[in-house]
């Protein structure tokens, strides 16, 4: 029998707030239930109350990875030119789906412990004019990293190309939101920063992106990889393209509701101190971040490098069982290079940052790394302190 | 402010076990936390055991309608001939996934109050020896009727094509077992007689089932529609495509105990029990079912015929609102023609069925419909009391 | 095993409110905890509104068996002479308590099928001017039978007694408030009408009350038993006695929400119609009630008169294993001559009158009584139909 | 708006543990429904079990204060002697309530960072032979010491006399069980080390006991004191004397179950280590326990003096807004003197002790003492480790 986790810190699945999960055992409505038709054309104003837009959102019903592979399947035309911003693992990886659907897929590609610029962008562009679609990976969670995503929309909505931007592990945890991006598919999820299971994606679309996927032949349609089936699913009086997943729907409005409750700004203040005061212990215990500079450092996960000769997966699995800790790893050309401590949902709390800083450090010193833990406590501590 | 309803008598989504709505609130682990790995090959197990196989299952992340085009996109060849068999709304809705895959889609149809019969299908295999692929959807829920799915499969087996079989709102209600009918993919989910919410597809593929996927060039791969890439998914050390929908694998969890706790033969007799006291009702107190014949009217959802004159919206509608019960309409040519009544999980009780057949008849005697409710309800008890 | 049942229709512990198993497991709090501590606070605030009272309430930490026992052992001083006004069990019952403290217990009773009068409580008290306290139990839920409490407080009251009142099975369920009836120590629970697991007492006390309980030199103090150790404690400065059994206050609060959020007026006129629905089946599927007259039933338990022959436990049994359908029993000298429908809470729904109706006198069929089944359904549907 | 606490590390109410918490969102059953009878039959044979004994035990109706009180009342007669064993404020306490029933109380005192000793209570008894009753506080919380329950049971039982033990926060987090230590009258609750809310009271009666409880004739009966009237409820033939709090019933036994699947050793053994690890840190950090040694210290509570000019609840407070941590208080004579540190049921795990010495050697230092926080965190880090 293996132990239960005591403290689940990684970068998705996250921990649920306590409201989402008993919101999960609500009883199961049928979809068609004027009950269930009038709370989901709810939940839908709520998740567009969170995005601050007139445009009410799309939900799709699976995590956030159907999200994205609707986005490029359904915005992304058989004679499009894409430019795929890669920061990171998942900006690598969405250029696998554009090239499915795309006549070509221009890569724009930093290291994945930099970030993308706005400069690059305008570059690539100006570059090739022919572009009709740019993605970008907005917080390339394998990497803790984020781009400057307000930035990059700016140029892209110059240059009047669509613009694809995947904010699944940023939005709710820090200050992003669709239109402020200009993005015309914004894909999210709930199971990141709003602290839901797995089992959603959020999608806003622009009138732009509407139109986009309107005019792609090949767009999906009467199919789970659909985005304009649900267009008008959101309005009480329309029909369900299927079933929706009611019990994460459920989930969902908890979670929004948890997030207004509290406030979207004071929200996005304690993942930001969180990951401050972790960033600030894991360097004063002798760690190094995974970032090359600690302004482009996420606020909802910290990536630490992996001191040579640690062999990573040890590393965390020995966390797990003597503290009950569980971190992340990183993913393909970032595993086991790194470990990532995640600030999502519920534990964007600062008090987690120095049993974080103490449970790794504790693991590298038990794996034979020299730190100074106290000073790492100490300093996480003090940031804590600091703020109050 | 809508009321909630009292009792849900539809064929799904459907009221969960309460054992299942608890489960649904259990804390989100990480999806590569050791105690979420050795649980997901657990739950894995546990579907296998359900299914009576000696090959894993394979589970997809999103509910059944995702199995079913998962299975037309994986299975169907661009060269190959479909022999779908209809007999209601949801098998001839297969035919459009299918004939986007397909060189040719042949129907072999029957009314929608009828059902297949092997030999027809032996006839139309017959017909069309260069058919590769067979579809049945072996409960078609918007008829309420069900197909004798063995005896078909020993024929589509015997011809040696490969049988898809949609068993989404039987399995789990009934004796039907995925080598039993000799499917190579067999899709149903959790959502209907296992009493969970929708979210999750529960396949078995065959040996042949696999091969003919792997066979197939246009097999989904990196996508949600993929089939194979959960292949191995179940076991502990393997990676996941993607993240599960952490949370519906709880709830299946515990729904497969409280099916092993009570006994597959015991869950299915009440399904039976139910169905047969909820008809006995609805022909005594003078309504028709929609079947052509009792015979085959399914075990798991009693359709009534909707009697001349009658506005079926608006009649369920009013059984809603005075009554506080929840039935299902019809779907696109059954729509406004029939009221189905659910039995499934835990609506499948013998008791609700006096609870059915009065909101049914109290809401048809308030249109106007002349009927002998007392009669009915009478008979429905007898059933019971017969069988005890 | 014995299977769960589908439907408790009983007259305590009846089943929850979906939102009030919610709220139970809700994190368990220090109840220091500021957040607790104001939550405490606010949860007496709203039982307060349901009493309609300028007075906060006290909540004693068990069910309200407590706050019965607490009232005789806090209101009843040694020289006191008591008027125990009996028409039942429960009543009847008060009287061994209050006899452990009074001086003298003066009974006032009436058949147990029947209910006092003002008229009857005016002489008694005229025969016995030495009267300190006067007690009655408003509904004696193991008779179904309701007394005319608002008027028989209008007489002790104009005889300046102390008026302690066990409205515990009808509070929240009928149109029933402390100050209304004149009570002076006022003692319900959240257990019956308002959905809740039992736990919790309920307990209004004028000022008068207070009064009487402080001049009573032997009113428990420092103890389980005392009502006035937690006379301030709705205040989130002052100490708890002890610890507050903080689940159950978690299950309360959710319990006054959905009672505010339906509306009082609309919780009592679903109880009413559901027993008046279930009143008219009993009569003609061929039963009798248990009270003597119709007027006097209780709008929140349908006693059902035993026919001669008939096995009440057995009755019960065989109900509870063929239907799953749960009744209560009677009590002391009703036990074997009655069964008991609960309508509370969350089972005060009209479709239950039906359902409890059919399973009712099913299961007198089965044990030899002839009775018109479809009759008494058709006649509770009617009931409903003609409310809508 | 009070934010929710993040990490509660009180001495009780405790966390529950997640298992609880969903016990406690079970349907509620009718108490005398069979399902219910059956169940608190077997939840009575896992506590039997937990206690190790062959005697069922009891389990009463309220949190523990409940039981003490019940024993205090049903065990002291009036002519009885008892010898109260005071090393805290709950030892203290429970001489108020035994002066209530008692002719005498001796007492038999030790400072309150003390703890008595066998040889102490050996002469006490020496002197007074008329001794009837001696009551003990196993672990007086409010000082976080543990008595030597078992040495002191053996000089009472070789005195002849009845022995009360209040283990109440002790039992389920250390070993201590009813017959080792010799219990006459044993009483512990749910709601602290094994994880549970506060509501209900388990007691064990040795043969002894009872017999001096039948003995009694003072001794409550048809009351919530009674113990008696419980003692055979336990079997499901037998009537309840009054409704017991299903829900609680429910969370006991979702918490029993847990406590058997880990096994009560290593539930043990993890109480025992985050008490050390949080021991090394407070006094790494600079602090100083209140126990007078640290071999007294209780495994299930830290007990932290403390510094002069400090104001504790201020301190507290501050701890509680800024780290979202909550500690417990002192209580009366101890009060403002310490700091409590729960390690009870959910919260006793290693990872805690890092966080709790971070949490209140940072609260210290914002209210001015000088302390070495990084040291008392690597302290603890470093008793884990050696444990591993």
């Amino acid at each position: 029998m293996i132990a239960d986790p005591v403290i689940t810190l990684t970068t998705g699945p996250v921990d649920a707030y306590p409201a989402v999960l008993r919101a999960l055992s609500r009883p199961v409505f049928y979809d068609y239930d004027p009950a269930f038709l009038a709370f989901y054309e709810q939940v839908n104003a709520k998740v567009q109350r969170a995005f601050h837009t007139d445009t009410p959102p799309v939900i799709l019903q699976g995590e956030p990875v159907l999200g994205l592979e609707a986005a490029a399947a359904s915005a992304i035309a058989k004679g499009d030119v894409v430019l795929n911003l890669v920061s990171g693992v998942y900006g690598k990886g969405f250029g696998y789906w554009a090239a499915r659907y795309a006549k070509e897929v221009v890569e724009c590609a930093v290291p994945y412990n930099e970030v993308l610029t706005a400069e690059r962008v305008a570059d690539a562009l100006k570059a090739r004019p022919d572009v009709a679609v740019v993605a970008l990976c907005h917080h390339d969670t394998p990497s803790g990293t984020v781009n400057p995503v307000d930035e990059i929309g700016a140029v892209v909505r110059a240059a009047g190309k669509i613009f694809i931007v995947d904010s699944v592990s940023a939005f709710g945890g820090m200050n992003v939101l669709p239109e402020a991006c200009q993005a015309d598919i914004f894909v999210t999820g709930p199971n990141k920063c709003l602290g839901c299971p797995p089992g959603l994606s959020l999608l806003h679309v622009s009138d732009a992106g509407w139109e986009k996927i309107a005019a792609n032949p090949d767009a999906p349609k009467d199919s789970i990889l659909s985005i304009s089936d649900w267009r008008s699913a959101h309005k009480a009086g329309n029909p369900f393209p299927f079933t929706p997943s009611v019990s994460e729907i459920n989930a969902l409005e908890a979670a929004l509701e948890v997030y207004f409750a509290e406030g979207e700004q004071a929200v996005w203040d304690r993942h930001a101190l969180t990951a401050r005061a972790t960033r600030a212990g894991i360097l004063a215990a002798g760690l190094k971040l995974w970032a090359a500079r600690e302004e482009i450092a996420s606020p909802t996960c910290t990536a630490v490098a992996t001191p040579e000769g640690v062999d990573e997966p040890a590393l965390r699995a020995l966390i797990r069982s003597r503290y009950g800790v569980m971190f992340s790893s990183g993913r393909a050309e970032t595993m086991g290079r790194l470990t990532r401590i995640g600030h999502m949902g519920p534990t964007a709390r600062p008090i987690y940052a120095p049993a974080a800083v103490a449970a790794l450090a504790g693991g590298m010193q038990a794996m034979g790394v020299r730190l100074d833990l106290g000073a790492g406590v100490a300093a996480a501590m003090a940031v804590i302190d600091a703020a109050s």
